[in-house]
């Protein structure tokens, strides 16, 4: 792999506890000269489907090396410890619990092409984990040692069993159907799949998809939002940047994953709109009776 | 020490100041090619207790290197900046203020074996404070300095002094005894010692003091809480991993550290029972009436 | 610049979202042996004022390299991404939005000795920006490459047009003055400029303004409020450490920055007070009537 293979890591460990910095600490003893690079810790405790969607819009753009993930509920329980297999010019093994988080970032990097069951017994370091600790910390006694030694260009065989690819879990918990569905002539339906820091609602739109409503580069659509009453539709214009909005006026601008989102200038439209991951809206071409 | 020591990073700074940072860029320009590893820096405010009860559970994983540790109320007053050595295959180092703060992690490290007074007049580089600031951010001026010429392998002597290992201090204020007590034939008292991230509630009890209840691997425990009325006692099923619970029930399982915790399955166990850290419990044999 | 240089990395992308993660991957892909310290990524959302000031207070300290900083709400706007030089033993480099964020770093270090316009076509990696994504996201797609690409010694004239310094924005909006002002005799008016995590505020002061008051190193003043009724001044007693103080006792200590501020120990001066950054107090010296 070179030796410039990092580890991108992702967990729902927070950072008011040591997990994350212990993690750490076992890849550096294993693995003293790669770097470590978080992506983010604060997935809310257990949810697999949103870590999933974090680590599949971050993956395209990762360098080589190994993702390393763990929102793991099921630590301790029948649930495989896995490393995934996947080609291409960016991280080569994806290593997590086999429990749908890491399904996203594999289909985005095209599929795996191979998988292994990791073997905690020839993973884990004595020095990770007291005789009598229980197996409740897999980042540590077992994660992070396979992401050192994939990263490190070891042989998995080493450490783990092949496994078929085609037996992973592909769905994480929860998880929602994410493409849009035409409902009427002039009308398509959308889910919103991420609120960000700033109160950006990202839709799983693309731009073509409003092209198809006729709605111009910078034309006017009403939103209508599954969670308040019909008649609120809410104006929103279709914009390049932030800065072209005026203040508090909802827009919609292709996002960094070339999605469509809906946003404020300076303000967050997941405030003004009420709209969290998993709101419902419909959208309609024009520039409605209301503006 | 070899080029691959690490520097462990505690403190209570939090992330949303720029301290974190700075202490960084401090080793960085002592010791440019030292990796430094945060621990955690969302140790509540001049809590040392807990500061020093999250360095003993993480230092018994970590490898060779120096640890950095800052929860420092008395900062700029008499209380002296140390530098306390421990044998071992760990970390050698431990750097931080004479509160405490350090003495659970030389003790989980068998004790020190020597220890120096920092002398900041001869730690404290020109570039990182101005003649006329303050004393008060001895993280930047004297520990990180210090914790990068230990991790670079210089001599202490060059800029502290040596002190009896005795005349440290040896309990943070506000720690408790954490010692289970039998407080009846069929029954052990014991102290809630850590709330985690997920609401797991961490006892300072090994499974052994259940064995010696009688409970067998898979029994059922009934446990008191001091803050809530006797008669409302809550039963725990030993479990091994989360998994094993139904939903809502609370359960013990051995955790990463070789202690019990009481914990849900997807909940938070803390939620579930008012316990925070400091919370005493009482646990007896057998699944009660109430169940 | 020499193969120790860092990145330096302050945002307002908070660190719930990947942004930070993906910025670090984008760096690591184009310069892997170049450390990235993250100085904090917790500057409140489009928060201009408030990065530049905690650029302005750290920047002095850190060793060479680049300063990378994303306060960004023009991000796609008519607004310049630049990267401005200054000279000295720190960064010589500040890469970032020309929207005031970086002007008081440079003021820090000397003021600005040459500055480029960046140019994304020739910066933004095929790997980073999908053909159809939006320019929201400036730090993955610009601002990330040219600071890889500086810190590796590289020629801005590579990706970047050579632009007149004086024409860089200067003030971030909602900047404030901070100048202490007199306004008596016997007072002295000041500003808070920030509240950290312990609740210490600290104002634009400098001891020797307090000198000229006649207010003795360990004197008592007087502090009014702007936002409370005149004649609830409290007092507060200059101290070279927090432990000087008495359980609940206002005091004011010479920070790590040489700045005066308002602390107690082991408590928040900012929830005893009310302060928060912007709040205007005055001074007045003497321990006055209600002590």
């Amino acid at each position: 792999m070179g030796s410039d293979g990092a580890i991108f890591f992702l967990s729902d460990y927070g950072t008011g506890d040591e997990f994350v910095g212990v993690v750490h600490a076992v890849v550096h003893r294993l693995a003293p000269s790669v770097s470590v690079i978080d992506l983010s810790h604060e997935v809310a405790p257990f949810d697999i489907a949103a870590g999933a969607a974090m680590l599949a819009r971050a993956v395209p753009v990762l360098g080589p090396g190994v993702v390393l993930a763990v929102v793991d509920p099921g630590v301790g329980s029948e649930r495989r410890p896995i490393a995934v297999r996947v080609d291409g010019d960016g991280p080569n093994w994806l290593v997590g619990p086999d429990n749908g988080l890491l399904a996203g970032a594999w289909a985005a990097l095209g599929g795996p092409t191979s998988a292994v069951a990791l073997d905690p017994g020839r993973l884990t370091p004595a020095w990770t984990r007291r005789p009598d600790a229980g197996p409740t910390f897999d980042g540590r006694d077992v994660f992070a040692p396979a992401a050192a030694h994939l990263v490190s260009g070891r042989d998995p065989l080493g450490f783990a069993t092949a496994i078929d690819a085609e037996s992973l879990v592909v769905e994480a918990p929860g998880s929602r159907a994410t493409r849009p569905m035409p409902t009427g002539a002039n009308e398509v339906s959308a889910l919103a799949t991420w609120v960000d820091r700033y109160g950006n609602v990202q839709l799983d739109l693309r731009p073509s998809d409003l092209e198809e409503l006729g709605v111009a580069a910078d034309g006017v659509v009403q939103v209508f939002f599954a969670h308040r009453p019909e008649d609120r539709a809410v104006p929103a214009r279709r914009v390049r940047a932030f800065a072209d909005l005026e203040a508090g006026e909802l827009g919609l601008v292709v996002d960094s994953s070339g999605l469509l989102a809906l946003v404020l200038d300076q303000g967050s439209a997941a405030e003004l709109t009420g709209a969290t991951s998993g709101t419902v809206v419909r959208i309609t071409a024009g520039a409605g009776a209301r503006r």
